[in-house]
C-alpha cells in the first residue's frame, strides 16, 4: 500500500476532485500529504501562528506540517509514524464546541437546515478549500475564521480543528456528504482521545448530511430501494486483498452496491478486480448507474451494463470522483431510469 | 410470509411508527392494508372523488379501497393481487410534475432547502399522516391540497399522488429518510410503468434525504466510517432465508451494519436469528449501538454489546421504528460514543 502512496498522489493532484459525488476527499489528501505538499505547511505554519490560539501554536504548527505536508515517509527515520501535537495539557481556556457537519452532495441547496445552523453559530469553519467554497457567503460571512487546505492534509486539519476548540472555540469542521460516510466523524474522535481530550469536553457533536450513494441514486432513479452496500475501492488504508473479499460477499448476495472512490490511474487494478469480481455473481446485462460529479455543472449521469464498466474505467466520466451503482439481478433500466422493485409486484397487480 | 400478515398488522397498529429512526412506514403500510383498514378506504373514497380531478376519480377510489385497505387477502378470490385502478388513457390533462422528497430524521431542522423548495412548490402534498404532521405549517399552508392516510396504503397513496399528477398537479410525495432507502422511488416508478405513462410524462425526480442509518449513526458517534451495509428484518417482501444468507455474507466480513424494521412482536424470530447469525461471526463484545426515536421527545440511544442484543429485543427500546448500529472488530465505544477507526491509526500516531 505504501509503495503506492507517491504514484497516487502524483495522480491524484491532477484528479479533479468534485465535493459533490463521493466523500473521498479524505483518501485524496492523505496520499498527498505524505508526498507532496510543500505549500500547504507553509499555510499552515501562517495560519496556525495567527489563529490558533493555544500557547501551543508553534509546536501545534509544526505538527501539522509534518503530519499533513511535505515530509514523506521516505524522509523520516523509516517509520510512517507522525507525531500528534499539542495535548489537553497545553490549552488553558474552557473548550468550545466541536461539530463535525455533514455538507450532503456539495451545493447550497442540498445542506440541511441544521448544517446551516450550525455553521452559522460557529466561531472558526475548517475544511477541505473545495467544500468550503461551496458554503453560501451569508454563512461564511458570520464566521471569525476559516481555516481551509487544499489537497493535503484531512488529519491535521482535523487535528486544526481540535486545537481550535480546545482554545475555547466553537468550531465546525466540514465535509461532503456525511460524517459517518468514508468521512471525519471517527477521525475526531480519535485524534480527541490520543490528545487527552474528551469527546464531552468538546461537546462533541455530529450533524448528518446526505451521502453520494443517496444523492447519486436520486440521480439515477431508484436504483437502491433494498438492502444495499457501499464499498470503497480506495486501498489506502484498507488492503486490497480485504476488499475483494468484502465484494465477493456482497456481489453474491442480493445487495446494491454504490462503489466510492472506484479509480484512480494509479489504482486501475483495483477497479478492474471489482469489475472481474462483480461479473463473476452478477449477470452481464445488470444495470449499472454512473454519476460523475453530482449536482455541479460538469455533472455526467450515465446508465450502461455491467459488462461495459471496466472499459468505462478509461473513459473521463470514471475517477475518483464518481459514484457506481451496481444493480441485482430485479433492477431494470425503465425510462432512462434505473428501477430496483421493492417487491410490490408479487403481490400487488400494478 | 403472508400468513404473518394479519398478526403483523395487529401487532403493527399498536406500535409507535416513529417518522425519524427509520424507513419502516411502507412495511407497516402494507401489513395493515391488506387486513384492517376499512376506515382508511372510507377517506380514500372522499378523497380522491373531490380532490384527484381525473375522470376517473370514481374508479381511482374503488381501486384505491381495494389496493391499500379493507379487501383482505381472504377476501379475494383466493388471489392477493389487486387491480391498479387509473390508466394513462383516463386523463386528458397536461400532467403535472411528481417529486419524491425525503424528509430525512422527521423534523424540521434535517430537512434539506431543496426539499422544502420542492414541498412549497407543489400544489399537492401525499403522504403517511405522521410525516406529514412534521412538515412545518408554513410549508403545508401553501399546498392547495394535502393528502395524507395513517398506517395504511404506500401503494395507495403512491398511486393516489401519480394519479394527481396525471390530472395535471404539481404533486410531492414525502417519506421519511431518503426515497432510495426501503422507500418510494422505486415503487412510483413501477406504478407509473403500470399505468402506462412514463417518469419522463411526469418529470419524475427524486430528492435525496438523510437515510435513518446516517441520523442515528450521528447520534451514536462514529459507528459507520468505512465499507457498511443496511438490511431490513422485515421479511414482509423479502424471504427470511435470505435475508438470512445476506446478514452471514456481511457479518463474516469486517462491514459496519445497520439494520432496519428489527423487530416485532410477531417476528421475533426474525430478530433472533438474526443475533444469532451475528455472533456467529462477530465477537459477544462487539459494541452494537440503538437508537429509538431519533431526534424525537422520546428519543432513547444505547451503546451496548452484541451479547446483550437478543434479550434487549424484549425492552421497550426495540421495535420497528428502532436502527440498530453493529460495529465491527475494530469498533470501540469511548466516551459513551461508537468509534469505527478509519485505519489512520496505522499510519499516524495521533
Amino acid at each position: 500500500m505504501s509503495t503506492d502512496t507517491n504514484a497516487d498522489a502524483d495522480d491524484e493532484s491532477t484528479s479533479k476532485c468534485g465535493a459533490s459525488s463521493t466523500d473521498t476527499e479524505a483518501e485524496t489528501s492523505s496520499s498527498e500529504s505524505e508526498s507532496k505538499c510543500g505549500a500547504s505547511s507553509n499555510e499552515t505554519d501562517d495560519s496556525s501562528g495567527s489563529k490558533c490560539g493555544a500557547s501551543s501554536s508553534s509546536s501545534s504548527s509544526d505538527s501539522s506540517s509534518s503530519s499533513s505536508c511535505g515530509a514523506s515517509s521516505s524522509d523520516d527515520s523509516g517509520s510512517n509514524e507522525k507525531e500528534v501535537g499539542a495535548t489537553i495539557e497545553d490549552f488553558d481556556a474552557e473548550p468550545g464546541q466541536l461539530i463535525a457537519v455533514g455538507l450532503g452532495p456539495g451545493h447550497p441547496e442540498g445542506m440541511t437546515e441544521r448544517a446551516k445552523t450550525a455553521l452559522l453559530e460557529a466561531d472558526h469553519i475548517v475544511g477541505y478549500t473545495t467544500y468550503i467554497e461551496l458554503i453560501p457567503d451569508e454563512i461564511t460571512d458570520e464566521a471569525e475564521d476559516i481555516y481551509d487546505t487544499p489537497m493535503c492534509g484531512e488529519v491535521s486539519r482535523t487535528e486544526e480543528s481540535i486545537d481550535r476548540a480546545l482554545a475555547g472555540n466553537d468550531v465546525a469542521i466540514v465535509g461532503s456528504g456525511d460524517p459517518n460516510v468514508y468521512a471525519l466523524a471517527g477521525l475526531a474522535l480519535e485524534i480527541l482521545e490520543s490528545k487527552g481530550a474528551t469527546a464531552s469536553m468538546v461537546d462533541f457533536e455530529v450533524v448528518p448530511g446526505v451521502p453520494a450513494a443517496q444523492s447519486c441514486a436520486a440521480r439515477l432513479g431508484a436504483p437502491l430501494v433494498n438492502d444495499t452496500v457501499s464499498v470503497s475501492l480506495s486501498d489506502h488504508l484498507v488492503p486490497m486483498p480485504e476488499i475483494e473479499s468484502r465484494l465477493h460477499s456482497v456481489a453474491s448476495e442480493n445487495f446494491t452496491i454504490t462503489i466510492y472512490n472506484p479509480w484512480s490511474r494509479k489504482r486501475r487494478e483495483n477497479f478492474q478486480k471489482a469489475c472481474e469480481i462483480l461479473l463473476t455473481h452478477r449477470d452481464p446485462d445488470t444495470p449499472v448507474g454512473i454519476v460523475h460529479g453530482a449536482g455541479r455543472e460538469d455533472e455526467q449521469v450515465m446508465i450502461t451494463e455491467l459488462a461495459e464498466l471496466e472499459e468505462l474505467g478509461e473513459s473521463e466520466i470514471i475517477d475518483m470522483t464518481t459514484t457506481i451503482v451496481v444493480g441485482t439481478e430485479d433492477t431494470y433500466v425503465w425510462d432512462d431510469r434505473m428501477v430496483t422493485p421493492r417487491g410490490y409486484e408479487t403481490k400487488y397487480d400494478y
